[in-house]
């Protein structure tokens, strides 16, 4: 899928929304820049300004896609002194502001292995706006390297650990036990945790890990949930503890909504505790 | 828009919403097999696990559709026993779970016209995860069929008449009256009904079929609603009961929303009589 | 992007949403006629009916897409005596109903270069529907177009001055005052005015236009709103006056919705007044 002149694939996630014309308006730069690239929404619907849930879409999806050029833009701070950067990654490019959004997805795909800076106004969108960077800056410099533009042509060099990064999620495991935070919940109401999907192993119990798990949320009770490998192991209407097909544990509901009966919401701090017998 | 080779269209339908990074990573399975397909995603806004809402949007859009292989995701039994199917329709190539989705889109596409069950791991992505079939089995095989993998080759001929299929919604026509049921409701609140739109020559009245006819949905008093060809047919605010784009008798309002106006849902048995005069 | 046999690039807005399978099967239509065209989905969340939406939408997205067939379907009247057109305009081509919808994207792309009333059966799909005129008469003919078709082929020629325009909003700007209406809400809340960037200098003020400008919606009181160039130029949570990337000003909250907090809905009037000090 990709060749030595660039990249055919080309993926887009914003918090945009696809009710306006934004997403419409960068496609059409990426068309302008990369006539031929075949562009993959990842997702429009990232909440305003959430940086930290369109770092954690990201991240789970880019490791699935064949080699691209990913413009990633949810950018509260658009127009300000924020660094705009192209980051290498395991043969892929992420582009977008530096604020974090982008370094989960770099490291989901093997490291980041160079960064620079977008400091060539003429490979931009003119007049650059202040609120727009998505049509002005990131779609063209996307598209341009999609396209065959070598990374070193879009700006100076960075170091790599000057990069803006968000806290990781806490995520502790011991025997028994163990101990992080509500990662995403999908649209089925899948509660993701920080926690691999190793963490049963590690924490033990009968021969293949634990059959059964105690989950507390926040401070709401115990809950003693099976521990299975997918929704229809439970009876309808029950929980279940799964390794998620992203690496992740997950406390899923057959056939209902998990987090809504949980009552819970991502950032939740989570204990878990082998309860076997 | 097929040849010998393949199909150039490849069509998306699943409950995953597009507020995750599902669909993306299907989309970026499709390409790694079918790079120069295109995709026309059909809707992922399937509610959560309604497999009759999936079969119903599908069977109402393939034939409308180019020669394609359409790949249908709205699986709650996923990672457990139901199989996964391959069905060849007019033309058409269905794949996703034996559960009922795919029967319906079939026989609009002229009937099954052989099935396959999807058992050949190596045409898989790895590891397979017991809850995204969607990732690790439909897309790749339903992109490999588009990109020329001949339908023999996904796996064992399984006989037609051992799929799943979902009970018909109800449906009579006779002399002056009609029973049925709502089969389906739009985003503009079009009320379609199970009784296609020849049911009101078959109901009879005058010469071309009734001008006015008593609507009853559950329990509700009846409406006696204009027969009309399209919404402008009666003033703003007026019900009017028109044959769909889809063929189906539907009751609509003018500027409106007639299934908010009428309470109903889908599956609420209707009851249809001539009022003339 | 665009030759003399036609245009790489096929735009398409609707009212139609993403739940039904109205949007899939119109692309069905549009690959049918035109397999190699680029499809931009510009939105399909147009509030149903609702025209001055789409066209506010569509008259911001044009401009920035290369030159491309713009099929464009907010249609309450569907199948009534209202005209179907496409008109030329600054190399694009708008193919859609004769309601208003489009002609404000035609004076965004440099005004009404020609126009022609779809006429032409053959080139439709067929039977013609009554209600659904975005799969039966748009797609297929925007899609011929796309592919080559001249645009005389597509049916007879119509006056410019004939075609139906929504009223324009209200814009009045003088010394140290401007009056306009709220012509647009974005997913962000920012909350777009009917007065462009340019009021704030016409209205005068300090060296480069005012510094504050008190901002009255509807009835509600004065609110004195500094002005800026982005979000970031007020502290979190503060309202800023902007020239937004549409060149239209806008209120913004930074890091909020401004269209929330200040309770103001699209063709609200506004009133600005310098505030200087």
């Amino acid at each position: 899928m990709t060749d030595l002149a660039g990249y055919s694939c080309l993926s887009f996630l914003t918090d945009y929304g696809r009710s306006d014309g934004f997403v419409a308006i960068c496609h059409g730069q990426m068309l302008r820049h990369a006539p031929a690239v075949r562009i993959i929404d990842i997702t429009h619907e990232v909440p305003p300004g959430d940086v930290r849930r369109g770092a954690t879409v990201l991240a789970e999806t880019v490791p699935e896609l064949p080699p691209a050029v990913h413009v990633c833009v949810v950018d509260p701070g658009v127009g300000t002194e924020r660094r705009s950067v192209a980051i290498a990654a395991g043969g892929h490019v992420l582009v977008g502001p530096d604020n974090g959004l982008m370094t989960w997805a770099a490291a989901a795909l093997g490291g980041v292995g160079g960064v620079r800076e977008l400091t060539e106004p003429r490979l931009w969108r003119h007049p650059v706006s202040r609120t727009f960077h998505g049509r002005d800056v990131y779609a063209p410099v996307g598209a341009r390297i999609a396209a065959g533009l070598p990374l070193e042509e879009v700006g100076e060099e960075v170091a790599a650990d000057t990069l803006r990064s968000l806290p990781e999620p806490r995520s502790a495991v011991g025997p028994g036990a163990a101990h992080g935070e509500v990662r995403a919940i999908d649209r089925f109401g899948n509660v993701q945790l920080s926690l691999g999907g190793g963490a049963l192993e590690r924490m033990g119990g009968a021969p293949e890990g634990p059959r059964r798990v105690a989950v507390r949320l926040r401070d709401r009770g115990d809950r003693v949930i099976a521990v299975g490998a997918t929704f229809g192991d439970v009876a309808p209407g029950e929980l279940v503890l799964i390794a998620d097909s992203a690496g992740h544990l997950a406390v899923a509901e057959n056939g209902g909504n998990a987090a809504e009966r949980l009552g819970t919401a991502v950032g939740d701090p989570v204990d878990l505790e082998i309860r076997e017998g």
